[in-house]
């Protein structure tokens, strides 16, 4: 018996399962382990024995999960111990991974989950276990290392700069428009915020300003950039990404502003987008500003995910399996963009030391000299990974998705 | 000369211009018209002078119109006096019409809109003006009487159902997944709320609780309800409407609730759904509560619009053309369900003194005996008002979109 298990962690993405049904798709082609197994809710989940034999479901579940967002076979924020201070989770586990004749462990997620295959796969070597640890990359940040992009990054930009032109057109039927903001999730780097700048009516990009987490955020330039923008035009929209920091570090969400305008004299409570508010209207610039706070309907807007993203997930879960062959361990399936244009792109293996706890950014040429918006560089970097759309299979007029039944081996 | 003049006011959906296009194409049909002239921000742009003519913008850009979401008009809130205490606009509109031989004044919009074409067809037939005026229905709400439903409404439906299906698997992955809270709009009726219960995933609704402002809100059972599903499943989905109101008719949204989980102690700001969260954290249930408020999202997502809905709000527009053709004034098109399966609509003429100002509510027989949930009654309605997918046009993988240029007629 020769085994192998999937298993997924940190946020969920659109695209996160179609890479876990990559690697069971690719093992159905060159049949080289014998069960694909599934730890559920990641790494938590395997330890307590929680785990479901994916070769005994049905195929049109199967395949309907390829489309299916968000992690189905649960997820976890579980960062394992370095073994020299704590060994207890690795001898459970290994005891668990040696029963079910497991082979190879891969691991789909980000910085923390490529941590965690970093950590393993290093004690295994060192304990010569004959058991190999890949990661997958997922992330709708973008922020890993030694790969061109993340699935899931692109399903993401893809429904921001939809939703940036969609919600620019709704704040700009009155003569009185005022100004928009839309928040963004990327706590680090500026990758999300940036894709709206791919929202583009009539050749002119719809985004006054975007403000990343790579550019310390100055309120008074940002008071007096909305301002002249809102004299000039009557109206400003304004994106932003809820990790900007002022020059000291601190995060600009936990800004305490005197609430000038109302009653209460409060505190603010909520995102980013409503500090830039009150310091709008606090500024006297105007009262007619309105945010808007996509929250967690970025990562799991499969409705409006890129084909090309899906189809990347899907192919770094297949590369996983035929890496996975020649033995490989300690390393995670990058991208490697191979042409511009037209966009091509390939899978190779990289150490995935290299790339946990490691952080990409936004390189600081893709950035305005302002601080206040992105140039041609991240737009052409961002455009082809949003192209296509999937096509979903429907179910009483609404994208049919699917969940996994429980059923652990025993 | 006979000219005719099409005008868009309040909120915009994202199938208005789809009424407007369908003005303007049955005209090119039935070619009754000379020109079509459109105001600009409604009522308020014609009173100015803002008015562009139809008839001289590229077809291209008519045909892209059609997929766009949002007033590309412009929209204004303007409600214009009861003429016997002030007839100053009464007397500008009707030179301005008068200058520019229109025959027929066609207004798509909701309850206001429609007591505008209310007052000034009464107005016209008074003083014997032969200026006709019907109304034609927009309203994500789906709140007006004399019609089915409401063009706009099918698409808010179906976004806000996608949304719940996918915010619930976002929700659900992991071991300790607490409360979802998704906000819709609706101040006075719960039609967009109780959409969500299309949201069905493996033949079993995921909306735990619906809640409309129908029912008058009771904070005792809303935390027992919740307390108890969220001990039997650990996980609870909430659907709320902005506008549940307690037995006294107060909103709920500005109730003033006491913060014991953090240090300011102030009041709390943002929707009613975290007004519901802080409840439910209040209440010790746990505090593991997530909020989403879907914001003008649900009224511009065209993206994920329903092809019914964009064809219908088209007909609505080409029917009013047909109607005008009889002389017909001071009316609505409504849309009347022929039949229920298969689905089948007609259009008919409707009084609109019958609509202005007036609100049709979710039936009582639709809504649970509990207060918590909708039936299937709401169900089979619904449904086949979100069916189909436009087919959009791209442009660099987003859909086009385009806006108007305003070159006004002298």
């Amino acid at each position: 018996m020769r085994n192998c298990i999937v298993a997924q962690s940190g946020g969920p993405t659109a695209v996160i399962n179609s890479s876990v049904i990559g690697v069971f798709y690719e093992n159905l082609k060159v049949k080289y382990y014998d069960n694909v197994y599934s730890g559920l809710n990641g790494i938590e989940g395997i330890l307590k024995g929680d785990i479901i034999n994916l070769s005994e479901l049905e195929y049109d579940k199967i395949d309907t999960l390829k489309y299916t967002p968000a992690s189905a076979l649960g997820s976890c924020r579980y960062k394992i111990d370095d073994y020299k201070e704590n060994d207890e989770d690795y001898n459970n586990l290994f005891k668990i991974l040696n029963s079910l004749e497991i082979q190879t462990f891969f691991y789909v997620g980000g910085n923390d989950s490529m941590d965690t295959v970093s950590k393993l796969s290093t004690y295994a070597q060192k304990c010569g276990i004959d058991i190999n640890f890949i990661g997958i990359p997922k992330t709708i940040d973008n922020d890993l290392c030694l790969t061109d992009h993340t699935p899931g990054y692109g399903s993401a930009a893809k429904f921001i700069a939809t939703t940036a032109l969609e919600t620019y057109l709704d704040s700009s039927v009155y003569t009185n428009n005022g100004i928009f903001i839309l928040e963004t999730m990327g706590r680090d780097t500026g990758w999300l915020a940036a894709s709206a700048a791919l929202a583009i009516i009539d050749d002119r990009m719809i985004a006054d300003f975007i403000y990343l987490p790579e550019v310390a955020f100055d309120i008074d330039n940002f008071l007096s950039d909305v301002k002249e923008r809102f004299i000039a035009n009557n109206q400003v929209y304004i994106v932003v990404s809820e990790g900007i920091k002022d020059k000291n570090g601190n995060f600009i969400s936990e800004t305490k502003i005197a609430n000038n305008h109302d009653n209460f004299g409060h505190n603010q409570l909520g995102g980013v987008g409503n500090v830039l508010k009150e310091l709008i209207i606090n500024a006297g610039i105007t009262n007619r500003v309105k945010t808007l706070e996509l929250g967690v309907m970025q990562r799991c807007a499969m409705h409006c995910a890129s084909l090309t993203d899906l189809e990347e997930a899907h192919t770094v879960g297949r590369s996983a399996v035929s890496f996975s062959i020649s033995g490989a361990t300690g390393k995670m399936v990058g991208i490697k963009r191979v042409n511009e244009t037209p966009y091509l792109y390939d899978t190779e293996l990289v150490d995935v030391k290299q790339v946990a706890n490691k952080i990409k950014y936004v390189p600081t040429d893709w950035i305005n000299t302002e601080g206040n918006h992105v140039n041609e560089k991240a737009i052409n970097y961002i455009r082809p990974l949003i192209q296509g759309i999937p096509n979903l299979d429907t179910k009483n007029g609404l994208p049919k998705y699917v969940m996994v039944e429980k059923d652990l081996v025993s």
